[in-house]
């Protein structure tokens, strides 16, 4: 076989980039190592940036999300019992945000890759690549029992944190920066009509807790627990006991119990990968970076990432020029870092943290205090949550 | 002898409480452990926020700080050898902050203190309070080699972090909150012309330094150096290089070097005791808490307190009203930890921590970027730099 751009993943980083580069008649083959049940089915992040969802609306795969997707134009915050809504239409140009599950976008964009007919394989796990310093890369990979190579002119890694395509690079090319947190996310999918039209992140004494949602009749949750945490100590009834608690109000809002439909625990990461390229490999999304998902930016960031990747594509195709294609990295990272920064200040701001000190604590407190009480700070925390402006 | 508020204490604190009392009509005897050109030369801290200047005037002692001081509307951050104004009157309702070093301050209060004919006792020194816990506190002292009593209705505490006050109150009513930085700062006063009419914030690989003013011929510097640094270690011209380098500007600026006139090392320390006041004991300034100077906060605070104490004891003694009095910690550590939170926020911002990993150092890059690119986060900077309002 041979492509144009050989992306490695069918999640929604490869999948986007594989459209918007066949909507700038650029040629790619999509490699998915999992079926195409499990890519659909996979519960991961669900809150949009406001530029996320412009971008798939301007490129024609935003209409069932315009559909079924809920517009937020807040959040609160819940602090001692108390709600204090933050206004992201206020507190930024009229952005708001979509919550609309990445498996939705992951759907809709696998619908549109099958619609155009252009290659997207499942079941198809690269093996390894070669070539990634020349001018001819070569992808070995494993398609229905055979073995088979892709030869392309640039090969994408969005095959996420454990995919091959980082893994191919040799050692010393890449730096990397890593915090693991001390704490995970237990989380919960309830069949449950949402109780809150909006997102609450509450800071209790017990720990963090949101409360979110996926649809009108579904509604997401999540506590803050240990790392290694098991699931097994957690019965229904102690998580919604738990959950009670810690989204108590004095304005005597409560959440609608309901049946739960599934339970995991996320481990919490912040990882960058520097710089995000090497040869004719560039890696976008997961693969990449990683970040604890208090801020709701991994999608997002990955959106990011493939948008610069095909506007530069389209430059190198189109006009000869690849220039930014060789500053793609340069040209990201400082969002990639803005994300990361924000991710672990909302993580630090919000979570419960037994290794700090009382002096800590209370420097948290006044953090969050700061938020509510401060249009400025206010301001910080929308800005970053809506999505700042891309370059 | 006998009172109505015996304050210890002759530093800003005690000595403007004082001020405000005599207008108020309230009797205080202000009793300082140092001769009076000792507190009248003392180096302290120079940058008084846009309240702290207003009471100064609105009390009758702003006349020469008018006069000498130097209104600052902004100030510069440098990174990367490249200066970014922060201007503090644009993104905040038009204030400012006046340079004009605490030891000016001290003598202003004194001066009028003096007028005044009230009490003001020099090389007095308390040594023991007693009945704190009752309705008539005595405070033991010796002055001109006499053991000496003063009763009162109220002690007020303004004696500083070592001071006799806060050590008086029985084990376990104060909670303490700490932090020791693994910094300190090496303070110069130079006899040279300010190179540059604001002040410089600088953010350097070899660690962060200021350059500052304290009237239009000294130069006041800084340089971030390890809290245990030997003076003898750094004879004027490392310091004056090292200074160079930190401050090292790509658009040519540079300071002008003159006759060094002091050095010292300033540790630094974050220190906070909940509640602040314990009978009919009162702490206000560094007795109740400290903040590292990377802020410019110390003495403000201290005006802060002290404000909150006049209005109270004014209520009490002319309405017979004790509810300010008794809310009086209450009322205050909000600001107090918004002023420990600022201060930690500029502190980790700008200096250069070596216990930090690479992926903390890259977090603290993006703070300083975000802070110099968004509108809302050089506004968080700006309206604690001048001060947020009083309540």
């Amino acid at each position: 076989m041979h492509t144009q751009v050989a992306i490695l993943g069918g999640g929604p980083a490869g999948l986007l980039l594989a459209h918007l580069l066949h909507r700038q008649g650029v040629d790619s083959v999509v490699l998915e190592r999992h079926p195409r049940d499990y890519v659909e089915q996979r519960i991961r992040a669900g809150v949009l940036e406001q530029g996320t969802v412009d971008l798939l609306i301007q490129a024609g795969v935003g209409e069932r999300m315009q559909r079924e997707g809920l517009r937020h134009e807040g959040i609160e915050l819940l602090v001692d019992g108390r709600r204090h809504r933050i206004d992201l239409r206020e507190y930024t140009d009229g952005s708001g945000v979509m919550v609309y599950g990445q498996h939705e976008v992951v759907k809709d964009l696998i619908a549109a890759r099958l619609d155009s007919g252009a290659p997207l394989l499942f079941q198809a796990r690269a093996t390894r690549l070669e070539g990634l310093d020349g001018v001819a890369p070569r992808v070995h990979f494993e398609h229905e029992g055979q073995a088979r190579t892709l030869d392309c002119d640039y090969v994408i890694g969005c095959d996420g944190f454990h995919g091959i395509s980082r893994a191919s690079v040799p050692d010393g090319v890449f730096t990397v920066f890593e915090r693991i947190y001390p704490f995970a996310w237990l989380g919960v999918l309830a069949d449950a009509a949402p109780a809150n039209e909006e997102l609450i992140y509450a800071h209790h004494p017990n720990g963090f807790a949101l409360f979110s949602m996926r649809s009108p009749q579904i509604t997401r949750l999540y506590l803050q627990c240990d790392p290694d945490e098991d699931l097994a100590q957690w019965p229904d009834e102690r998580i919604w006991e738990e959950l009670e608690t810690r989204l108590s109000c004095n304005d005597g809002w409560r959440l609608n119990r309901g049946r739960i439909l599934h339970k995991s625990v996320t481990p919490m990461r912040s990882f960058v990968t520097e710089p995000m390229q090497y040869g004719r490999l560039f890696l976008a999304g997961d693969a990449a970076h990683i970040v604890p998902p208090t801020g709701a930016k991994g999608m997002n960031l990955a959106v990011s990432d493939v948008r610069a990747l095909a506007l530069a594509l389209q430059a190198r195709y189109r006009d000869g020029d690849g220039d930014a294609l060789a500053a793609y990295s340069r040209d990201c990272i400082k969002r990639v870092w803005r994300a990361e920064h924000f991710s672990w200040w909302m993580t630090s701001m919000l979570h419960r943290d037994e290794a700090n000190t009382p002096f800590m604590d209370r420097l948290q407190r006044s953090q969050l205090d700061y938020v509510i009480d401060s249009p400025a700070a206010t301001r910080t925390l929308a800005e970053n949550y809506v999505g700042l402006p891309w370059r």
